[in-house]
C-alpha cells in the first residue's frame, strides 16, 4: 500500500494543558497495552483521547462506583477496535473491575479486556462493538429507549444522553444509513455522535474508497451537524454544549483528528490504525507529548484527577435515588421491576387467555396470526413490550390491538415503524434491550434475517432478549418466489450458538414458544412463523409448556415398541401427523416428535432426549427447508423430506408439490427408513 | 393501518397521448396479470409506466431480437416486486420467450414470470431482484463493468448506459448507501437511476418511518440529481437528456409519481402497492384511462408501436457487429472469448506454476498467503480477473502483484478498493459478473460474510461466478475476539443451496480450490482462508485436482481394514494428520479425509463417496467451527471436535487450547469413536 498521507511533523499545542494531560493518560495506556499485546489498535484511542477527556470530565453523567445506575448517560464506541480508549477510561475513572492488571492483559485469553469491547466482560461496557456500524445503531436504540422510558416515568427518573464515537468505517457501512435515518426521523435529540474524521482506513487514505460529504449526509437525515478540530478542547466543549441545546434533532459532531496523535512517524497514516507501534514509536511519542512515566503507570495527580471525574456523578446519582424513593409507590415499584427486567405478575395468565382464544378459533390459523393473538394478550399484561416491524406490519402481525405508534417527538407509544431497515431495526432493538426497562420485538420476513444477521448474532453474543419475529418462514410464502422463500435460513440461524430459534407447529405451540421467550430474559430469540394456515394439533394443552423442552412426543407409536420416529416442525408438523396415521394403519408403529426449538432440546438431559428420539434408528425429519440442522438426528440411516434447492414462485400447494413435501412424501420416507432397519 | 394518503380524484392529463397509450399498455397488462394471479404488486408498474415508456421508446439501446447483445444498455428494476413492469415491457417489445401466455401465467408454478424477476427465467431479465436495494447495487457493478470493459476495448465495442428503477424501500435499505457512495466515488457517469418517489410503503405513508431528504443525500454522495413529475413525459425526456450529458457523476432522477396511477380509489395509497385490485378497481381504471381492450389484449396499433420500439436497436446492433468484425483479430478474439466467459488458454499453467512456487516455500504459509501467491499467477494469465477488498487488502491478500488500482474516472486497472462496504461490494460483484467479460472476486473477513449474505445468496440463485474471498476463517484469527471469529459461518454458508464453499487445508489445496473455482463459470464460490500459517500436507501434487471432488482420502488407514475415519478441513487438517499418526501407533487403523468443499463431494457418485467415507461408522470430524455441516457424516455415533460456543480474544494457541481443538482432542475423539463401535 502506498502511504498516501504524510505524518504531521508537529502536533497542535494544547488549549488546556490539564485536559491534554488527561487525554495523554488514555494515549499512553493504549500504546502500552497494544505494544505489550503485540496486537490491537492504538490509532483511534490516541486520536479521540481529547474528545473523551472533555466529554468525561465535563459532561458525561456517570458514577464509576455504581456502573448500573439506570439514569447514567450511555457511552458507546462504535469503532470498537479502539477498545483501549474505553478500557483506559474505565480504569482511570475507577471502575472496580477494570484494574491495571486487566489493562496489562489486553487481548489475552480470559481477560476482561478483549480485542473489542464485550458486553458483560466488564462493567461500563454498554454494548459489544467491533463489527462496524453496530454501535451507532445500538445507540439509536439506547437513545430511543431513554425517550420511551422518559415518557412513562418522567424527567425525574429518566433523562440522560447517549454519546457515541464512530469512525469512517462505521459511516461506510450500510447500517449507518439505516441508523441515522431512523434517528433523524424520530427526532432523538439526546443522541450525540462524534465522528472520528481522521481520513484513514486500513487500505490507506479513505479517499481511496469514498468521497462522501458526511456532514451533508447527516443533514439530509435531519441531524444537527457541527464540524470542529477534534484536538481543540475549547471547540469540543462548545460543540457539546451546542449539541445538548438542540433537542429536536440528534447531533453529529465531525471531529477532524489525527489518527495516532502523538506518534512521531505513524501519526496520520494507516500504520497508526492497528498493530503494535514498536518501542521507537512509543519513545518518540513520549518525547513529543512530554510523558515521563514508565509503561502502564499514570502519574498520581492525574490518576487522582481521573478518579475524581469517576466519582463526581455520585451526588447526582444519590439525588436520583431519593427521587425514586419519593416517587409514588406504584410508580416506584413499576420502575424498579422494569429496571430489574422482571415481568409483571399477570403475564402468564395472559398466555393462558391467549391459548383459550386460540382453542376457540373456528378456522385454521397461520402461526403468524396465532402470534398476533398472543401478542394482543401479552401486550395488555406487559406494558414494556415494545413492538415494531421493518415495514411489514400487516404481514408480520406484530402490532397488538392496543399498541399505540411511536412518532417523531412522541414517545408515549409502544409500536415502532422501523421502515425497510431490517439491519437498523435489529441493532436498535439490541440497544433498546441494553437500555433496560423494555422488551423489544421486531418483525420482518424470515428470508430477510439475512439482512440483519450481524445484529442477531450480537444479540446472541450479548445475551440480551431481542425478539426477532420472522414470518413467511418457508416456501409456504408462495408466489413471491425464490428470493423471498427462506430455504437455508432455519439451519443457518440454528447454527448460531445460543440463539433460540423457535418454529411452532400450531397455534398452541405458538403461545408456548412466546411463553418460553418471555421466561428467559438473557436469551436472544427468533420465532419463525408461517404465512399459511395450519390445523390445530394440540387440543389438550395443559399448563405444562411442552415446547419449552425444545422437542416432545406429540404422538407416541401405538401397538407396541416404536419402529419409526418422525421429527417435524412448524407448518410441516401436520404432514407428519397425517403420515403417521397411514403408517400406523400399514403396521409401522410410528411416533411424531414436534421440535419447535432445537437449542432447548439440546439442553435436556440424556434420558429425556432418548425418550423423545426413541431407540429405533429409523427416523424421518420433515421441514420445508434444508436438512442441515436435522442431520444430527437423522444419522446415517435417516431420511429427510424437505428442500434441496431454492424455491419457486407459485401457489402454495403447487410449490409444496413441486418439491415433494407432502404427506405422501413423508409416508414414503417412513417406509424407506424402516426398510433400512429391517 | 390508517389510510394516511388520499386517493387523487383526477390524474394529470397526458403531455403526449401516444406515450400515455404506450404506458397504459404496461398498466393494464400489470393490472390484469395481478388480478388473474390474485397476487402481486400493481402499484409500481402503474406508477412508473410513463417513465418506462419514455425510456424504452426514446433512449434505451437494445434489440429485443438479440437480448444478449453485449453493448446493450442494461435496465434493472431494483424495486423487483414491480416485476410486471418488466414482463410487460419484454412482451410488448417482442422478446421471443415472453409470450402473452407467460404474462397470463404470472406467479404460477414454472412460469417465466415469477413473483420477482429471476435471472435466467427469461431473456431481458438482467438480474434477480426483489430483496430491496440489491438492484441498485447490482447496477453499480453493471455500470462499473461497462467502464472497465470500455477501458480495454474502447467506445467502438463497449459504450452503454445502465438504467435502474428504484423505490422508497431500496433507499431505506443500508445497501443503498454503500452502493450510491461507491458509485459517486467512482464517478460512474453512465449510471442513471430513477427513484419512484411515491411516498408509500407497505405500512402506509413513508412519512411513518422516514424523513430523509434523498436528493440531498445523493448530492452528498456526488450524484447529479434532478427532481421531476414522473408522469410528465416532457420532463422525463428532458431529465434523461440532461443525465446523459453529465459524464463525471452518476445521475438520480427523483420522479414524483402516484402509486397505482389509474386506480379510482387505491391510487396514491398503500392499497395500490400489492394484492389483486379487484374487478371494480380495474373497471374504474379502464374508465379513467379510456382503455377498452379486453384483459390481456393490447390494441394492434399499440402493440405494433411497441414492437417497433423493440426492433429499433437492430441497426445499431448490426453496426456494432461490423465494428467487432473489423476490429484487429487479436482484439476481436479476446473480446469474443471474454463475452463467452471462456478463460485464456494459459490459465491452467498458471495454477501449475503457483503450485511449484508454493511447494518451494521455505516456511509454513497461511492459506490466505497461499491464495495471494495463486492470485499473482492467475492474474497474469487471466486479465479479466478483477480483484478487490472491503478495506482489508493487506489482510485478505487479494491484490495481485501486477494488479493496478481502479480510481475515480480511471478504469484501466483491475483492483477495486470497495471501502468498508461488504454488502455493496458483494452486490456490485454480482453486477460485474452479470455484465460479462469480467471475473470478479472480493475479500473480507469470514465473519463479515454475514454483512453481505443477501448478495451471496443472490449470486448463488443466479448462478453467476462471484468469488468471495473470506480470510481469518476461524478462532485462529486470535486477538480480535468473538465478534471477529467466525463460528457458525461455515455451516451457515454451506447450508445455502448450490454455493460452493471451499476451505483448503494447505497451500496446494488452496491452488486446487482456485482451479476448481475457475473451472466452473456458473458457480458462485466462497473460499475460506486462514489467518495463521499451516504446514504443507500435500507434497506430491499431481495434475489431478483432488480438491475438485470435494473430499478425498488424504491418508488411508494402514495395516488392514480402516477402523476410524477422521474428516477435517482447513487449518484443522493438520491436527487430523498428527492425530492419525498417534492413533495408528496405538493400533487404531485410521484414515484422514480432507474435505475442502462439501458441495462438490455431495455431487460425487455413491461409490466414490463410500470409498472416501469408508465402511466404519467410527468417525471423527474436526473443524474450528460448529458441527452442523458435519452432522450428516458423523451419524449418531460420530464425535465432533470443534466449537460449541462463541470464541474468545487471545493468542491463537491459547484460543485453540481453551476450546480444546488440538491434536490431543482429536486423538481422544478417535478413541471414543472407535470405542463406541467395539
Amino acid at each position: 500500500m502506498p502511504d498516501t498521507s504524510q505524518a504531521p511533523k508537529t502536533f497542535p499545542a494544547p488549549k488546556d494543558q490539564r485536559l491534554r494531560d488527561l487525554a495523554d493518560c488514555i494515549r499512553f495506556l493504549s500504546m502500552d497495552a497494544v505494544q505489550q499485546a503485540k496486537s490491537g489498535h492504538p490509532g483511534m484511542p490516541m486520536g479521540m483521547a481529547d474528545i473523551a477527556a472533555v466529554l468525561f470530565s465535563e459532561f458525561l453523567k456517570f458514577d464509576a462506583g455504581d456502573p448500573h445506575w439506570f439514569d447514567r448517560d450511555r457511552f458507546v464506541i462504535s469503532n470498537g477496535h479502539g477498545s483501549m480508549l474505553l478500557y483506559s477510561l474505565l480504569y482511570l475513572t475507577g471502575y472496580k473491575d477494570m484494574t491495571i492488571d486487566e489493562i496489562k492483559r489486553f487481548r489475552q485469553i480470559d481477560s476482561r479486556t478483549a480485542g473489542h469491547p464485550e458486553y458483560r466482560h466488564a462493567t461500563g461496557i454498554e454494548t459489544t462493538t467491533g463489527p462496524l456500524g453496530q454501535g451507532i445503531a445500538n445507540s439509536v436504540g439506547l437513545a430511543l429507549g431513554e425517550r420511551i422510558m422518559n415518557a412513562s416515568f418522567g424527567d425525574n427518573l429518566v433523562n440522560h444522553h447517549t454519546y457515541v464515537f464512530l469512525g469512517d468505517g462505521c459511516l461506510m457501512e450500510g447500517i449507518s444509513h439505516e441508523a441515522i435515518s431512523l434517528a433523524g426521523h424520530l427526532k432523538l435529540g439526546k443522541l450525540i455522535a462524534f465522528w472520528d474524521d481522521n481520513s484513514i482506513s486500513i487500505d490507506g487514505a479513505t479517499s481511496l474508497a469514498e468521497s462522501d460529504d458526511h456532514p451533508a449526509r447527516f443533514r439530509a437525515a435531519n441531524w444537527h451537524v457541527q464540524q470542529i478540530d477534534g484536538h481543540d478542547t475549547d471547540a469540543i466543549r462548545a460543540a457539546i454544549i451546542e449539541a445538548q441545546k438542540v433537542t429536536d434533532r440528534p447531533s453529529m459532531i465531525a471531529c477532524k483528528t489525527i489518527i495516532g496523535f502523538g506518534f512521531p512517524t505513524r501519526a496520520g497514516t494507516q500504520k497508526a490504525h492497528s498493530d503494535a507501534p514498536g518501542e521507537d514509536e512509543i519513545a518518540g511519542a513520549r518525547k513529543i507529548l512530554g510523558w515521563t512515566s514508565p509503561p502502564f503507570e499514570i502519574p498520581q495527580t492525574l490518576l487522582s484527577d481521573w478518579r475524581k471525574i469517576g466519582a463526581k456523578g455520585e451526588s447526582a446519582r444519590m439525588a436520583w435515588a431519593i427521587r425514586l424513593q419519593t416517587a409514588s409507590p406504584e410508580k416506584r415499584d413499576d420502575f424498579q421491576r422494569r429496571m430489574k427486567g422482571e415481568l409483571p405478575s399477570g403475564w402468564r395468565a395472559a398466555i393462558a387467555a391467549a391459548k383459550q382464544e386460540l382453542l376457540g378459533s373456528e378456522k385454521d390459523l397461520a402461526t403468524r396470526q396465532a402470534s398476533g393473538i398472543v401478542l394482543n394478550h401479552l401486550f395488555d399484561a406487559i406494558p414494556e413490550l415494545l413492538g415494531g416491524s421493518a415495514d411489514l406490519t400487516p404481514s408480520n402481525n406484530t402490532k397488538a390491538k392496543n399498541q399505540v405508534e411511536i412518532k417523531p417527538g412522541e414517545y408515549g407509544g409502544s409500536y415502532i415503524h422501523y421502515g425497510v431497515r431490517e439491519h437498523g431495526m435489529a441493532a436498535a432493538m439490541n440497544g433498546l434491550a441494553l437500555h433496560g426497562g423494555l422488551v423489544p420485538y421486531g418483525g420482518t420476513f424470515l428470508t430477510f434475517s439475512d439482512y440483519c444477521r450481524p445484529a442477531i448474532r450480537l444479540a446472541t453474543i450479548m445475551e440480551v432478549r431481542s425478539i426477532f419475529v420472522m414470518t413467511h418462514d418457508s416456501i409456504g410464502l408462495g408466489e413471491d418466489g425464490p428470493t423471498h422463500q427462506p430455504i437455508e435460513h432455519l439451519s443457518a440461524l440454528r447454527a448460531i450458538p445460543r440463539l433460540a430459534v423457535y418454529r411452532p407447529g400450531d397455534p398452541i405451540e405458538t403461545a408456548e414458544c412466546w411463553e418460553a421467550i418471555m421466561d428467559t430474559p438473557r436469551q436472544a430469540a427468533l420465532i419463525a412463523l408461517s404465512r399459511q394456515p395450519m390445523p390445530l394439533l394440540r387440543r389438550d394443552p395443559t399448563d405444562e409448556n411442552r415446547s419449552a423442552r425444545g422437542a416432545y412426543v406429540l404422538q407416541e407409536a401405538e401397538g407396541g415398541e416404536r419402529q419409526l420416529t418422525i421429527l417435524a416442525s412448524g407448518s410441516e408438523l401436520h404432514l407428519a401427523v397425517e403420515a403417521r396415521s397411514v403408517l400406523q394403519n400399514e403396521g409401522i408403529r410410528t411416533a411424531v416428535i414436534s421440535m419447535p426449538c432445537r437449542l432447548l432440546f439440546e439442553k435436556q438431559d440424556a434420558a429425556y432426549k432418548r425418550s423423545v428420539l426413541g431407540e429405533t434408528r429409523a427416523r424421518v425429519a420433515v421441514e420445508a427447508a434444508v436438512q442441515d440442522s436435522w442431520d444430527r438426528y437423522l444419522g446415517v440411516d435417516g431420511v429427510f423430506v424437505g428442500m434441496h434447492e431454492f424455491g419457486a414462485s407459485g401457489k402454495i400447494d403447487d410449490v409444496y408439490n413441486k418439491f415433494d413435501i407432502t404427506t405422501d412424501a413423508v409416508i414414503r420416507a417412513g417406509r424407506e427408513a424402516t426398510g433400512k432397519q429391517s
